[in-house]
């Protein structure tokens, strides 16, 4: 039989008595049952996200929540800063445009980290800017992006801080409130251990002063609703059930753990699969290493696409190839979530093989 | 132990074969493995639909595909015509405004179907409306519209016909082309007998014509990256892998049965429902009765939302209460996906048990 090691920023692997939740009959989510289920992840959650702020629960794709972010917070014509520095950043920008958003980037280059320093200068001469969007991990690039920093900058402004943490928050420490981050967007397929189908956004008081004003179009992501529907322990429209009460379980293993050596045990992991990587003689692409993902350059003349095609289809391996401009040029291996040092070790020893059958000489 | 018998218009009862599908471990979405069965139930879906237009898949609520309905197919200050004749035809309505469209609402009863004749004369009043928006089932009210009539109105005009199903596709007979239906909206935990968290839309080629052309801001809803997308097997956003997995398996359910047994199934479950009830000496709401979903009248005095509270809290059975105007005022069984008659036989006699002890003289 065929492995399968799933090594992708994600989804990731799902622990087994998530599966078993999500396995479980049916319950109705108009019912004080599942209002209790809700209203728990709801406030348990929060010890991830490190705010006490409300976490609100879409159903949708990471997506979803990133387009909530800035369609509820701004109103037509409004500037926004975007960050850019890999295939994730872009899209901000895409949706902020979609919206009638005046969108500036500053691109930062692929595997750097943006220099907050900048990020000051821009807001110095563009004092209109509404917000800043940036990811935590940008997850095409594997790099951490240093959200402390940013978030003293924005504070002392108008604008927002909105952190894209789809893939990094739960591996990639993000102090949501003590940093001054207004928006915190995340994913359920990622470090919180779920099939893709929610998505989550943290919001700071800074950021709910301006959603009554907010004159951008919006109703299945109208956070208004969301707020409201709170209150009741409940959300507007029907919920993805099976994935809330799956939630439930991965919180527990979360918080048995403890979030900090949750994020503790990610650093390490990263930190072990970098070293791996270059011990077998690859270079790390990412200047500024997350927690979350990590990537190495493939050798010249090695197809990176062809690499992880083989380890998937052959070998049952999954690692993620490269986005965009990185299109065969990187690996990526995510260290996240449920994935445990054998799964990495067994995907760096078949990525090793893998190699050497191109005839590439490995460490 | 309590029962847990679950009669509610959705979510319904998920069957064995489909919640073991959702407890399998998860596999990645960029994968040809994945991208062979996302292909195959987006063209098997279309059996349901009886359309052989596209069905595209969203990861959302149902409420995210009638907003995609709308977004997609009009430009700022188009008009629409909605038939509000319940709790969800309203849905259209504050969806329409929010995006600002002009909703004109032609009021039914609630109770009652409405009147294709009073469309086409609505149609000819207003030549400028673009859209008429309508249920197949309304479900708070257990309504079944006609609309092969209303098809036939909308046919002879520019307006398209846009159909929520959520709750009444699978269940309700719905000729989707054969009618002219343009726009037909469905949720996953309804008939498809999945939980909640996938919406569809299927797109006929008079609706596809407005696509490029419709200015409408959207992003995370905008068909034009689901139908790229759909050329490769995918779509723009991670999808909800597991729910699209388990949709093979209830699929392989429904072409089982075969799909116009299904429906046959679930309009002859709800004729026994409402003889029960009036067995019962229940009055039935609906003047225009649902193969999804029926409701009766509860006697005066007797507060309906007691009944289904203790019902479900003390006796184990969910059964749907009225919503908004109705609230306290009907009982709801639906009768579609897995609901069996065993589950509706016992759902009434204890339904018929709890009114008793409420003093109600039931046959």
């Amino acid at each position: 039989m065929k492995k399968n090691i799933l090594l992708a920023p994600g989804p990731t692997p799902i622990p087994e008595t998530v599966r078993q939740a999500l396995a479980e009959p049916i319950i109705h989510h108009r019912t004080p049952q599942y209002r209790a289920i809700f209203a728990g992840v709801s406030e348990r959650i929060k010890k991830v996200f490190l705010t006490q702020n409300p976490v609100y629960t879409l159903t949708g794709s990471g997506t979803s929540a990133m387009e909530a972010a800035l369609v509820n917070f701004h109103s037509a014509g409004d500037e926004v800063l975007v960050i850019e520095s890999g295939k994730f950043a872009e899209r901000f920008t895409e949706i902020a445009k979609a919206f009638g958003l005046k969108a500036h980037v500053l691109a930062v280059t692929w595997g750097e980290a943006v220099d907050p320093e900048k990020v000051r200068e821009f807001l110095k001469a563009h004092p209109a800017v509404r917000s800043v969007c940036v990811q935590l991990c940008e997850t095409s690039t594997a790099v951490l992006h240093d959200i402390k920093a940013l978030g003293a900058v924005t504070a002392a402004t108008e604008a927002l801080l909105i952190v894209d943490g789809i893939s990094g928050l739960g591996a990639d420490r993000l102090e949501t409130d003590a940093w001054g981050v207004d928006l915190v967007i995340a994913g359920s397929q990622k470090a919180l251990m779920l099939p893709p189908g929610l998505a989550f956004l943290s919001v700071s008081e800074k950021a709910k002063k301006r959603l009554a004003q907010a004159n951008l179009p919006r109703f299945y992501l109208d956070l208004r609703f969301y707020e409201k529907s709170m209150k009741d322990q409940d959300t507007p429209f029907t919920p993805a059930i099976g994935l809330v009460i799956g939630l439930a379980k991965a919180l527990d293993l979360i918080e048995t753990e403890g979030v900090l050596n949750v994020f503790k045990r990610c650093e390490q992991l990263g930190e072990y699969t970098r070293a791996q990587f270059k011990a077998l003689g690859l270079e790390i692409f990412s200047k500024a290493p997350s927690a979350t993902v990590s990537a190495a350059l493939m050798p010249k003349g090695i197809d990176g696409e062809k690499v992880t095609n083989v380890m998937r289809d052959e070998k049952g391996v999954t690692m993620a190839g490269g986005q965009g401009a990185l299109k065969g040029k990187i690996v990526r291996v995510a260290h996240m979530g449920a994935i445990r040092k054998p799964d990495i070790d067994e995907g760096l020893r078949i990525l090793a093989e893998t190699l050497r059958e191109m005839e590439v000489k490995v460490g």
